[in-house]
């Protein structure tokens, strides 16, 4: 098999991806280790910035994201009962999309069937060969037949336990890593949301976030401790909990239900360095972690596709290798000032194990800057909605 | 002895308050323990608020610093070489003024004189009593001779050693507290400083801060480990790091010459709470201590003077109390917030000894976003040249 662009991994950075370059007339084939349906039973991130509704639009696979997608103007920050609405629209004229990760997967697995785009799923045992060449290859078994691809450039979207990255050798790469002391216990509900817009609440039990898929579908966390399991937190307990960390005027309007899917991820703040080898590029979650708080993780996996998007055209149209000896200091460029923001978002809402009475006033002084400053208003939108790429 | 208001602490503090006080008609005996000359001799800061020159122009004590002090536009934050400044005027159109507080102290002595104020230096043994009753009074040796003096209200100015803040109750008092792991090495000398604004500075080999007093008097400073001595720094030793933290083109055009001064100085952040005990009012470094960095403590002692004199002159003109009763939660209002901009900024530019590549990326991430966002430069230039009172 031959193809320009291997594209490991079929999750929403390299179905965007290829989607994109297939659009552009460069040709991919997408490996898969997982079934589709498996896929597409993972839940994810929800919030996306504009720049990725830009990208899916310029994919052409927006149509059903734009029609059930809402837009957000702003987002709400609370602190131990106060509460302060962040008015993007008002402050920097943006917004966000909410509309579920596993929708975009499913609308570009859609589009990449439309345009007959080569997604091969259970690819299994994939390698990467020769990526410091010019003809680099991937092998890999699929339906029990081993199977090589020869192709031009890798894009390894794979995730963070994905092969791409230890492609690189361990002594090439650099990583930077942040682990924080718990996880967030989440839960998707059928229940309406208790708010139109998302509600990030610090309080003395901890982070509490209530977020949503749509009209129907609420989706809310607690931070827990790192030691907690799912089977610890009966449906009940969790709504209690939930509950008490909101303020009490929101605590007051929640709508509780079955949960539909419970689970327990913990946190952490993580970047390898380069993202480029040869020919092999990274994407996404092969290179990066964000914390959830504050929405990232998608949203960087986004703009590193925009970026590698950009230097692939060029170099497949024109020959032109700068946008891609450039792609990754580009890329990590706005990495890492999103790495910063989600860090900092983590450490203002979330109890420490480890924290004095000193921290925890941080934390306030920190918030009351936000509820009150507009400069620091504006700086909060602007890194919420997404730098520009 | 009896007058109106008893103000312990002859520092800058409680003679501004004092000469507020005697130009709105209020009797004011201000007690110091050390002599004038030793209050003078004590080198401090020199980065005055538009808050605090305006109390100084409201105390009629303005002229010498309205003569020679001089007004800065901006500051200077380095970072491994780069360099970018904070255009305070051009962001907010507002300055601060470059004017050394031994300066400011003389002046004051000088205005307290003028009008007959009652300055006791070296007075001795002082203590507060009956300070929860309507009539509190201090007693203290002057001179040999022990003395009583009543009074209506006690100002406590006297500095984080002094006895006001002890003399609250300990179970009263909540103490907040932030210790850094590296000191600041300062000299003095007669050599035209380095740059017109000031520079700091953030370099692998640790903090640097280029500051002044005047034309032909520089002020500059270099982290070091807190087992640092003054004695292991010879002027030699002080002019190369600071040269080696310095950007290249700052550190070519250094001038140097024979420290007139030299001084290791701990950095804390420091918080006790509350400022009011009966008819007791704590100022300036009695109740909060901040680190140097941001040039918070002058200033803050200067928001507390602002908030006080209100407070005092409603009260013993109209008997009214309630600015008095809300002194202490008005005045930590504005304090917390220095709290977290001198944190946040010593922090920020600091090499601390258990830092981690991430941490250092997110200092480097930080000073990215301040050196490219209008927005995070507005916020940087509200908090650096003092939120309103």
């Amino acid at each position: 098999m031959r193809t320009q662009v291997a594209i490991i991994g079929g999750g929403p950075s390299g179905l965007l991806l290829s989607q994109l370059l297939n659009r552009a007339g460069i040709a991919t084939v997408v490996l898969e280790r997982k079934s589709r349906d498996y896929v597409l039973s993972r839940i994810r991130a929800g919030v996306l910035e504009w720049g990725l509704v830009g990208l899916l639009r310029e994919a052409g696979a927006a149509a059903r994201m734009d029609a059930e997608g809402h837009p957000h103007d702003g987002t709400n920050i609370a602190d131990h009962g106060r509460m302060q609405r962040i008015d993007f629209k008002a402050l920097i004229g943006k917004q966000v999309m909410v509309y579920g990760q596993t929708e975009i997967t499913c609308d570009l697995y859609d589009a990449q069937d439309a345009i007959g785009a080569t997604v091969l799923n259970e690819a299994e045992d994939v390698a990467l060969h020769d990526v410091t060449s010019s003809a680099p290859y991937v092998t890999f078994t699929h339906q029990g037949v081993p199977q090589r691809l020869d192709c031009d450039v890798i894009a390894g979207c794979d995730g963070f336990h994905g092969v791409s990255r230890p492609t690189i050798p361990a002594e090439v790469r650099k990583t930077f890593e942040k682990v924080y002391p718990f996880g967030w216990l989440g839960i998707l509900s059928r229940t309406p949301p208790v708010s139109d817009e998302l509600i990030y609440a610090r309080s003395e039990r901890g982070f509490a976030l209530a977020s949503m898929r749509n009209p129907m579908l609420s989706r809310y966390y607690v931070q827990v401790p790192l030691t907690d399991q799912v089977e610890d937190w009966s449906d009940d307990a969790f709504w209690a909990e939930f509950r008490a960390r909101m303020p009490a005027e929101v605590a007051a309007r929640l709508v509780t239900g079955p949960s539909i899917e419970k689970s327990i991820a913990p946190l952490r703040s993580f970047v390898s360095e380069p993202m480029r080898w040869g020919r092999l590029f990274l994407c996404g979650d092969a290179s990066h972690i964000v914390p959830p708080t504050g929405a990232k993780g998608l949203n960087l996996a986004a703009s590193d596709v925009h970026y590698l998007f950009e230097a692939l055209t060029a170099f497949f149209r024109r020959g032109d290798e700068t946008a891609l000896d450039h792609y990754s200091s580009r890329a990590l460029a706005r990495i890492w000032q999103a790495m910063r923001f989600s860090w900092q978002m983590t450490m203002l809402l979330h109890n420490f194990p480890d924290q004095t009475d000193w921290d925890h006033r941080m934390q306030g002084a920190e918030l009351d800057q936000l509820f009150t400053n507009p400069a620091a208003q504006r700086l909060m939108a602007e890194n919420y909605t997404g730098l520009p790429y």
